[in-house]
């Protein structure tokens, strides 16, 4: 398989790559389930036997701790394993049959339906989760899972551990059996730019900043054939305690604030970036002793730039306070610190409303708790939107805001923690994504398929999904009911 | 609720319009699959009762025949009841339910997801199903269906009939208790492309040519919030007449696509539009004394004057021949007419790629059926790809590529006609749609919809159809497999 090295992929080299994933569809497309699932477990395996190694690297390239990054790996080979049960449980096919009714006006003939895998898919991988959103992370896993050829642009802040995550991955695709072309990496900002636009890729999956990733989105919106982009670009992901939840827990609430918010050095999608508290609470004073301000180093020098300069702008505000943490930050790295401001301050000033990514958050004064989910929904989407109440302050149109502001609505805990489940969506609306997907869970392969029809096909014809008698025993619905 | 007249709507009525859509969002999204289901089935209802004068207006503007427009209005009424059985069955929710496991790392919380509408969706309607792909058409149906507010486009190709049946909507479904705000009308290029670009409008669904379809799609794209854009552009419909289906069958084949391509005027998206035929077989001696070449009028004066110019390029083609039909062109209207090439002149020539909306096709005589598959690769995705083969020239390879290239693929018979069914496939890759979803069938709700998750949730800040006991009775996945 062709692995380029951490040395930027040339033109040239691209389109070889594109080529042989292009070349490799087929075979993909064709593959059973159970073969995928056996070339994910596959991935999996090696990655396991070489951790240890890999998190060196990793924490040498990212400054993540080592523990974190042991974590990591095992979320990584646990979404490889959960795809691979994915693919072969197989309801994701939506395998779908209408028996021929001859009768109607105008007459239904027999109608057997399935998802199809698109084709070759790129994947942009992100700076944060160096394993699971990176070269073997979740969007690699599903599409692999639904049997579309992957090519990654490795990030720039982790070269080295791409590169040797891709070299482990298509040596075990290899071992395992998977067509040459199935797997790639590529590198350098001229490459990934021209993967998105290139004619043999069919989609695209992104984690990264609003800003990179809507060029990308509006590269590939403007091919002559566009393709599906699926960006995820950045969240606030607001909290909001009410009155009846500060009188009640302020300080577990903080606790649990301050744990969220400075968890990876506050450098995860779904830190919790801005807290409604009720004006004159407990909160901002239980979280005072609560945040230490020890430094760290952030994953590039980019993202610390950035970091220092949206603290900076909270620091010289008029209408922002620092109510905890550190009173400096280190000129190498970052510190965290918590600043506190008002709602009215808040809508005042669209600066407020950007990402700061890293290890600090913005508590938001509120008078009425109608204000402050009146500000909530000036945000724009999130990931996330966390609601700290007593039962009594539960109220549905309350609940029902909070889930068009996003993807996913809690009622306890705190929205940095996101389980690889069936039931997860880690999406939201714009500009959290621009997608109607999940990209961590189960159903994160939908975004990779199509539906084919087959109409009066001879058995013979068919796929084995698709057969009289469900040969392999998959989840179907026939006439319209499970069968 | 506000329905704009003839008149192209003015930039202040459709603000007015799209901010009494997203008024009425919360309360569409907050409505039962049942209740909504009633108001389709009272759509449906007004239609049938109106269907006589509505059908002589159709005939009116669109020269469409009675009893065409008369079996277009059961099927959009048949469509509507099926939109509603589909928000009452509530399995397109995707219920999901994860139980917590605090002994996972990290730990699983409770996790509830379904599917939730996106919000007010503009609808682009046609002018070849003035009633099936118009004012309440499938676009709009399954909008409705699954909560969304709709403002349909009208097409100016039948004015009148559109106010009529949008009068009729709106009052059908004040009557039966919607929200105002859940459906209007607007009418004017103008009004068209401003729509898409609204803030208030959340995707748009569209149906017509590439060029118009294109330049919305990229309104849609270049927006600061870009939104889904589902669009069907047009498609060749490729259909591949093996040796020996030719030899075996010729007439009763030629008898099928004389049918088919002449259906509706040959107005139809899925008209067989390239026939590919074993050179020096029956098929085209066969096919000669079965089209007529009767005139009759088209859908619009544009299309018209398309229609003469793409015959008018055929007729000077010096490697296209004229074989069946019409030997000249009426000047207000269109006569049934079929032209020959082979392979090597099609593949050298795009312009004999492109879309002949009208009736005619175009028959393509291969020597090596290899050839004739490359051939059919090269036009790029169409809604239809259909096979007419004997069992022994069944080539699964032949299958699956097929299959690459369109949404549907047939076995049998011909591929106008779209049966309305949970299994149908109405889309295809690029140029026939830029979707990965279908827009006629039970799916085609998916395109309005994104998943939300509720994580720790109490009871009664659920949506029923997610709490503990499923009081609503819905499909649901538990822990990953059927509850």
């Amino acid at each position: 398989m062709s692995i380029a090295a951490t040395a930027d992929t040339s033109p040239v080299e691209l389109d070889t790559i594109v080529a042989a994933a292009v070349a490799a569809a087929p075979a993909l497309r064709r593959s059973s389930g159970a073969l995928r699932a056996g070339w994910l477990r596959a991935i999996a395996d090696a990655l396991d036997s070489q951790k240890e190694p890999l998190v060196a690297l990793g924490e040498e390239e990212t400054f993540i701790p080592a523990a974190r990054l042991r974590g990591e790996v095992a979320r990584t080979t646990g979404q490889l394993r959960m795809f691979a049960g994915v693919a072969e449980e197989a309801s994701y096919l939506e395998a779908t049959l209408d028996s021929p009714r001859p009768e109607n006006v105008p007459p239904v003939p027999d109608l057997r339906r399935l998802l199809a895998p698109l084709g070759p898919v790129a994947v942009y991988s992100a700076s944060n989760f160096p394993f699971a959103f990176s070269v073997a992370g979740g969007d690699t896993a599903s599409a692999l899972a639904v049997g579309c050829p992957v090519i990654v642009k490795a990030h720039p802040g982790h070269p080295r551990l791409s590169a040797a995550v891709a070299a482990l991955v298509a040596d075990a695709l290899e071992t395992a059996g998977a067509p040459a072309g199935a797997f790639a990496l590529v590198a350098g900002f001229e490459a990934g730019a021209a993967l998105v636009a290139h004619p043999g890729i069919r989609a695209a999956a992104f984690t990264g900043s609003l800003r990179g990733g809507r060029a990308l989105l509006d590269l590939a919106a403007a091919r002559p054939d566009p393709i599906p982009f699926y960006g995820e670009f950045g969240s606030l992901n607001p909290v909001l305690v009410t009155p009846g939840a500060d009188a009640a827990r302020a300080g577990d609430l903080a606790q649990g604030l301050a744990d969220s918010f400075q968890l990876g050095l506050g450098q995860l999608c779904t830190k919790p970036g801005l807290v409604f508290v009720p004006a004159g609470g407990a909160f901002e004073r239980e979280l005072a002793s609560l945040v230490a301000g020890a430094p760290g180093r952030l994953l590039t020098d980019a993202i610390a730039d950035g970091f220092r300069a949206s603290v900076g702008a909270l620091d010289e505000h008029p209408g922002v306070r620092r109510v905890a943490g550190a009173t400096a930050q280190p000129s190498d790295g970052a510190a965290p610190v918590v600043y506190a401001t008002d709602v009215a301050t808040l809508i005042a000033d669209d600066d407020l409303l950007e990402e700061r990514f890293g290890p600090t958050t913005l508590l938001v004064a509120y008078d009425e708790l109608a204000d402050a989910v009146a500000a909530a929904e000036r945000l724009g989407g999130s990931l996330t939107a966390t609601l700290h109440a007593e039962a009594a302050e539960l109220d549905p149109a309350l609940v029902d805001r909070l889930g068009a502001l996003a993807g996913r609505v809690l009622f306890a805990g705190w929205p940095t923690g996101v389980a690889v489940t069936w039931g997860q969506t880690h999406g939201g609306p714009w500009p959290a994504t621009n997608s109607l997907f999940t990209s961590v869970g189960a159903t994160a392969v939908r975004r990779f398929l199509r539906p084919v029809t087959y109409q009066s096909a001879p058995q013979e014809a068919l796929p084995a999904e698709l057969r009289d008698g469900n040969p392999l025993g998959i989840p179907r619905r026939v006439d319209g009911r499970p069968e």
